[in-house]
């Protein structure tokens, strides 16, 4: 159930019997050559309303701009600094804990949200933290990344092997094929297999990997391979999320 | 085109011709008893999306959350501080302003984010004005509010007369009938139109508007007048967007 | 009544009866050939000043540097970013809040400050909004633009006609020159009206007006018309005043 | 000469010779029984713009509100976080800087705005510091409180001992009673010198000092002591000031 | 070679040479009944400073307060919020980048820190990410964990088993108890190892973890196994340190 | 006795009969040719924790950077910008009067810190002063240069007269010759006397003090001098302290 498609008072019926919500999370920035720029946004959203449809919990609005200092350096990339997006994830919450929301889910779809978003619950933490020490709220946050639920690494890895890389994956880029069929790129990747390395800002970044992937072939990626993918982190997580909140 | 949808050498693509873009900017916060939460976010994103298609322009992800701390007394209702919307508005602008992109145009859904939008802009050129009085940054910013194209407010007189109001208003619900009419939804409004009054926060709002209704009477909704409205709004905004670009 | 030159018991002694001021709010920057640097902030001052006369209201120190970025091309302005300002603002607010002031209108003189102070008074009631939904801040505040005063514009067309403009209008240069007699400056106007176009940043800004007018001929102003203009706006402002806290 | 009563060609012309400006800063903040609550304010004006009298130099528009957090207690006190107050008293260096002033002298009218102006200072300069070891910033700053220069201090010896105290003195009572003759006040003093103690925050302040003074009798004060007082410091700081820029 | 023991000739010296500083960062919280409240910022210290010692790396002073809002319950411990640490995490690098180094490698003591540090690196690239898509910072950042290099958790699973627990772990409790022979301390554990859970705030942690443990039995630590782990947490850090910087 | 020394249940036990603590605050910069870098932070840090020992207060662990943003132009010196360190003196106070902590004695062993240290006490007080004016925090802050202790300056001027200066002094070098006799370092001085002037940003300090040094020489210094001034500076803070707490 998409929140945003829900009247206000519709938002009161559910919580009266519940106080769960996830919240998708993503990034608009580059993903190759053949991967669409809003890929880590439109994972977390696709997969996150999948979660809700399968757990019966509320989905909110993406935020679909995340941390992506690195990739500024290629074209359509957008990106909040650490300090903005820590801001926008503890007003989010605080607006979400006003109406009694307790369980909230952050279903993400980019490893550079991580440690910003972390570091977020830990500054909503703190403000009762440091406030009284008797009280506390009543709170609980959870940052969950969908490339991470159990059932999907086997999957990306029966399918790609090495290939699959940690940025522009064929997995991520398939998940964006099934939900986006209209928009499949195609594009020659050279070399087949990205390069790996550190990196640090956009500039160092654009360097190491000239097209924007990572250790990465996708070119392998496919629509069907999408569809299996958010059907099994979909399940994965929506089986968490109940288990979590005690139903 | 939505940029979410396009891989990064499209986005270069396009630079090499021109280098405008429309941000959807909008809000997620109670309606009124039939209205959606999203519906300030849902009215930014298809008139804004619709203004590039008629216009040719990319058309980045939509900023849903905005600044609504007045609307936080409703369930469901989402807020970032006016300091945080700042933040956000001013990376959304570098972000692109790092790509080339110098004609930047907000589309909006939201009364309340219009004085934190336009102070985000300033927040953006003080950037320049303070560290160089020669030096300018080649970046325009526009906000636009879609309820204020030319063609919109004689269409919602012509339909609704004074039972449009300002908050919750027929034709804003219009418009997301009209995009979404699997969730159109019938709710008894008392008084018909509702009471008008000025209002500070959270809990004066929900004193003074107990349905969250400003003036209005959403009930008159439809979509058929959705229809109208995104027509006549994203036709003026794309005729007024290519003017300014020169097109 | 100036509460800078009230003792403490004698503001207690105000805040026994009423609970209202006004906070004058300007700006300090060029105002053309002829325009004195402090015009904005001396406007407010003398009609804010003008208002608590008339309406018994005490008036707090005037806010001299205000957001004027676009004019920091031109030497003397002076500007504070809209972070800064937001912040000044809600200081302020708070400031007065804890006395036990609940109706506080800011007499503004400068229309760069209308969107930062608009969200400060978002950033300053959005603490209550996030906090606590039952509970409500009683302070109410309210900018008021002296030269929106219904009585002040038939009197601007009336004088200046087309040749009002937008910056460094006749009518704020003749509120200057009835204000401070001993400091009519003036200066050839090439051309008589200025131009108008839209601007970003302060060299944006200077290269489009180079005098730094916008639209007007300042070489009309009088210290009479600055007479009848103070009048009429403080007239209304006050019975306006008067009417918002219920006297 | 006020910078607020000039206009920006005469500034420009000012900006040719010299580039040393005065900044008064004060406080709006309780002053006892018969102290007014903009004396800090009123005597960093009075006095700044008489060192700009006899030394020629420019005066800025005199920033009212400073850091008084401990005064809050008091009706009618108002104060800026010490977070707020450097935001302030940076952006005003950077625009002045911008202008090409090179010699900016605070003007000091409160001792609680010590520690924040002198660590705005810092702020201000860590800029160049962080960014560029080889390249300078040409700005100085200087924090002048007007009651060390060094003519003062016997003056008020003179006149007032032991009962000049520290907060709501009898000297700074005299200045504001010179430059607002129709504005002295007379009030009982119980007991006629104020106690003196340390404090923290406001509550506690209050606590500690029921009438507002601190080790004071302001019913000393006479406006003939201020016009002294008004002389001496001005005259010391003009001399030091020009002795500073090197004229 | 500590930093602080040096003259700045000498460090000017070092850097002739080689450009890379090891940053011990740890916290001071509770860490259960028989462990230091510095342990985190002791152990950092302890092993940070034989890295140095084993690479020839300088060392800088110890970052001793960290990220510890969850710990705030019980008496001593201190915390810095998120967006504190991430300020100073950032000022350190900037000062550091200054003089020319190049990598910098925070060897971290607490698990609470990780976020916020990564997040904070993020921050001072985005400097130059937003800044100049062209240009990049030569710096490189790292956290490394001393509890994750290779040969520690063999060393404490043959230990300490499933008795090592997560907090006021024995692995952890034996390096202060190694380095601080002095400061061993005996207390009953009730029950021996302590439970696991999640946690959110300061007093959701303390209800959940009564003494501070999260399943632990630190009265298995002993100074000997200190010992070992020292060496080879230092081993293994400075055999990877020496190979990032291509020595 | 060091808090990062003791466990939490000894920390508590401390609590029940007094609630004072130590924390010293220093800084990491260049003190000339044979200062240490760390002198300001290791003076601080020594002197501190013989004041614990002398009083039986607790001693924090010491914040080694602090502000000195006028020594970054030396290799090795490091900063916190005002604002930063401000937020880490914040969330220091909070974290020890959350636990009870009530008189707070930061002992200092740099002068630039001072303003923004005295800044960061009223930003802490500030929250109470503008929430609650009948409501007070308990929590006394306290600064404690320790080179201003009574019976230090005549110790300086009996051993080093006008060679003391004002950075990288004979004192506080021979305190660390003290404390650190093993990192003794001997450097020609040139001129024996360094020169006086004021400064600005990094750049101008270096520019008017090539070797770091202010009106000082520590050539001068010796262990034998260092162990007086620790002695004489514990035993007035100490008795001060003692006095203060009421013991």
């Amino acid at each position: 159930m998409r929140i945003d498609l829900m009247s206000w008072p519709e938002v009161d019926h559910y919580l009266e019997d519940r106080s769960d919500i996830i919240v998708p999370i993503g990034s608009t920035e580059q993903h190759g050559p053949n991967g669409l720029i809003g890929t880590d946004a439109l994972c977390a959203e696709v997969i996150g309303r999948a979660v809700g449809e399968k757990s019966g919990a509320l989905v909110a609005p993406t935020i679909a701009i995340g941390m992506a200092q690195h990739h500024l350096g290629f074209p359509g990339s957008m990106s909040l600094r650490p300090s903005t997006l820590m801001a926008v994830v503890r007003d989010v919450i605080a607006s979400l804990a006003g109406h009694g929301f307790t369980r909230i889910c952050f279903v993400n779809g980019h490893g550079g949200n991580i440690a910003t978003v972390t570091a977020a619950f830990s500054e909503y933490y703190a403000e009762s933290s440091f406030a009284a020490h008797g009280n506390s709220t009543p709170v609980e946050c959870r940052l969950r990344n969908w490339w991470e639920a159990p059932s999907v690494g086997p999957i990306s890895k029966e399918l790609y092997g090495d290939a699959e890389g940690s940025h522009a994956t064929p997995s991520e880029v398939s998940v964006t094929q099934f939900a986006f069929p209209d928009h499949i790129k195609s594009a020659a990747m050279r070399p087949d297999v990205a390069p790996t390395a550190s990196f640090t800002d956009a500039a160092d970044y654009r360097r190491n990997f000239p097209d924007g992937r990572i250790g990465s072939n996708p070119a392998l990626a496919s629509p069907e391979a999408g569809a299996r993918l958010v059907e099994a982190a979909a399940g994965d997580l929506a089986a968490e999320h109940l288990s979590w909140i005690g139903r």
